[in-house]
């Protein structure tokens, strides 16, 4: 039989290493009955099908490239370069800035279908630019100046920046992982149009209808705060966020901040098993267990509490409490299944139910998932 | 020299397999001189570009991805995560569900350039969906439920869905590889605009032009049947397929049944060579003696009936009968070029030549094909 | 610890090699104030963000797939299949065609941002036809019949086809690598709409501007020749290019015929290194002393002079004399950095400064670069 070979490597060192993942969602969005919209009620989709390509090259540098096809379109994660020297890596090209812990673990990894819906509704996303990040032991200290994201740069016109910094403190205490962080971000929208629009959808990533929506409005620049902690402690975990989006407007008009949190808690039902962290992340789960060894995998309840508020003076984006529980089941380590039950209560909302501006959505979410 | 490694695997066991194809195209279609059609003539075209990844991952599962970018934009074509358990396996994402042997069988392997007419005109194509699908000694059976295409699935008021499920039998009897088999198929359209519409080209892709086309047309759902039926015996095989598609319309409209079917047969004029047949469909030629062994690899000539009938009532989509013949020449296992003639016989057509409904087309075509 | 694996190959003898590259472009242009244009200034954009895949398949054959997706779209570069008996190759499918030295040469090789203006200016491409190429020892033949790229194919309206040769003559002398070679090409655009367009950026890529743009014209056909030359001696490197490009235009129209051509040298100031060449281009620089190898890499300084007239009668398209000076790091085989200065020299041109139709526009551009 042939050897076991986890990469390819051309003669002179350089090497190529494959990953993705595919994740199937359906659902139930239940707003209320005097809101006639088609696109609640059951749904489906392929919420992400991703390949991406990663490797290192000889001189210590590196290279990773990531593609998402889940919309029957090509998007582009991942398209940057790397050169790392000691505990010090330089990144160039399209990747992740540096805000919140929950956007930054992958969605592989994470205990909802969806993100906080703070990390959405304020455009988090990657952006091409430079970086530097640094690791010393239990610290983190990273940095980078960013455009615009890959599609929004063909516009030769955009000339959109921003700075962004982000450190962290995971130290192990007895048998505990902890982790306290904080953000910043500044960016100049720049742009002819100088517009920005929050919006979020209820929980599940099925539906388009955003309940919640500022529309757009005009804005010269966003300064953003973030504070993250999380801990976990054998089976347990926590994690709890916080972000403040600080908009600047042109002339009189008066200057937004918006704000967002959760706070998530989770226990694992089967014995051993725990959650995975890794630089500064949340990682994978290894199921103690697994299914076919002789194990069922692991089982993990959670609960989370998200709140949202995208109103501020003239601005109604509306304000979310949301209230979910979810159930992951992770056979074995590269495969997982979700379920997921969400109330929503919202208050002030720009799209009314009847007359009112304040209704409750309930959404159920399920999700079959591997990567490799 | 480097060892031969077929597959990629991390240490957890996750593998990793990328495989392709490539389809070059060329050809000319006449029609009556009174249809003045810039698309008909002389065309050429990439007919596919694929690659695709594919893996097992420790406990029963596995995934696959598949990628077409003939047009010049990305289309998904397999995105599904499977498991298997004894003679069972399940799929869930986007994947083939369970119309027609010819459909079925992989395009690099079929005996003509196109498949049989009423594969493509009855809307055929992958959808996403959960299938189940059980293959115990000669005999198959599969179901699934599925919604729509990725590409469809975008607008989230799609709600349409369909339920499918196949049977095949496919018993040795002495050197005979012999097939039958039959599948059902519903689908509730249940879209905002509840239309549907079934074409044609002619028996070439080079075109666009559908002379057979019913137009769009007001309709509920689609209820199809379909029989299957083939055999190998040496250098000899034979295919015959049938399928009708009932239509159900709102309110008075009358309910049409369309009907489509195609008879097939070959003879692999070089000793030694048969088609390749596995999991109940037709697959790869391998080449008693290949070109470059001493060998000049397999030749093959065919056969085809292929009739189409999209008439009924007030809906005038045209009648085909087609008769073709072409010459396959495998050189080796992973490389094809194919010859073919077809000439189309079309009644009641909706493109009139000059006056008339009635006219022939006819088109020769060429393709160059290796896959990986 | 696992072998080292090049490629993958299944059990049949067929092989898999990836490959890609990743370029990431930032800097200025600077046109006149008079031209009031956002899309000048600062800008930045990931140039090139490709992968992949190749491999041979037993019996001479072999396949080429390269996808790129810079723009945030995919965009198909090469999808050929190919065939090689002795010194014969032939290909079918999607590759480029054989116009001019410096179009041939990988962008990963070429020593300034962009390559010489005439090759975009002139539309050189990939397009979907077959060829054949014949390497016997310092010579070169090649040629074929090309339809048009993959994009432009899928209105099956469009009938344009070209025929195109190239030649060079390769000698080594003493330790001088030579290279001379010409190529002809002649394309009918044989459209609905027969037309043709020629124009080019400012020696950036990051702008969108073409300051240079004859507009779109009325053409039957276009006929081109080009020379090429090339020398390398050691750390030094000469090339020299020219390209004619006649447009035959219907009817009494007059048929104008455009130039373009430039002439560089470079030197390495770094001892003992010097241009790859390889297969009638030029090829990867390997340094003599890598960085991490206790070097510092090779260091290339490189002076262009590139100049193209798209004015004719009265087709007004401008005329450009550019004079650029690079410096270009190769701290490894696979890394490059790039940084580089023009100026352009514009006369009679489309776009006015002003009243003015003659100015100077200056660019600076940096580029970090891998493949792999």
């Amino acid at each position: 039989s042939s050897p076991v070979v986890g990469h390819l490597q051309n003669k002179d060192g350089v090497t190529f290493t494959p990953f993705g993942r595919l994740q199937i969602d359906a659902g139930v969005v239940n707003g209320p009955d005097s809101i006639d919209d088609p696109g609640l009620g059951f749904a489906k989709e392929i919420r992400r099908a991703r390949v991406g390509f990663k490797g290192d090259i000889p001189g210590g540098f590196g290279y990773q490239m990531e593609l998402e096809f889940a919309s029957g379109d090509l998007e582009v994660m991942d398209a940057y370069l790397r050169y790392s020297a000691g505990d010090t890596t330089y990144k160039i090209g399209q990747h992740n800035n540096f805000q919140s812990l929950e956007e930054l673990t992958s969605s592989r990894f994470t205990s909802f279908m969806e993100r906080a819906a703070f990390t959405d509704a304020f455009d988090f996303e990657r952006k091409v630019g430079i970086s530097v990040s640094r690791e010393k032991g239990d610290l983190l200290m990273e940095g980078g100046f960013f455009s615009d994201n890959l599609d929004n740069l063909q516009l030769d016109e955009n000339n959109s920046w921003s700075v962004d910094a982000r450190t962290a403190y995971a130290p192990k205490v007895g048998n505990a992982q902890l982790h306290i962080g904080g953000s910043v971000h500044y960016r100049e929208f720049n742009d002819a149009s100088d517009t920005t629009r929050y919006r979020q959808r209820p929980e599940l990533h099925i539906t388009d209808t955003r309940f919640m929506d500022t529309g757009k409005f005009l804005a010269d620049s966003e300064l953003g705060y973030g504070l993250e902690s999380a801990a976990i402690l054998g089976r347990f975990h926590f994690e709890g966020e916080a972000y403040w989006q600080h908009v600047d407007r042109p002339g009189a008009l008066a200057n937004p901040t918006f704000f967002g949190g959760s706070a998530e808690m989770g226990l694992f039902l089967t014995k051993g098993d725990k959650r995975g962290y890794k630089g500064f992340k949340f990682d994978r789960v290894k199921p103690a267990h697994p299914l076919g060894e002789g194990g069922f995998g692991a089982v993990q309840a959670n609960l989370r509490y998200d709140y949202l508020d995208l109103n501020e003076g003239t601005i109604q984006g509306g304000i979310q409490n949301a209230y979910a529980a979810s159930l992951i089941w992770t056979p074995t380590e590269y495969t997982r299944l979700m379920l997921e039950y969400s109330h929503m209560e919202y208050d002030d909302m720009p799209i009314l139910a009847g007359t009112k501006s304040d209704y409750g959505v309930d959404s159920i979410g399920m999700r079959a998932q591997v990567d490799f």
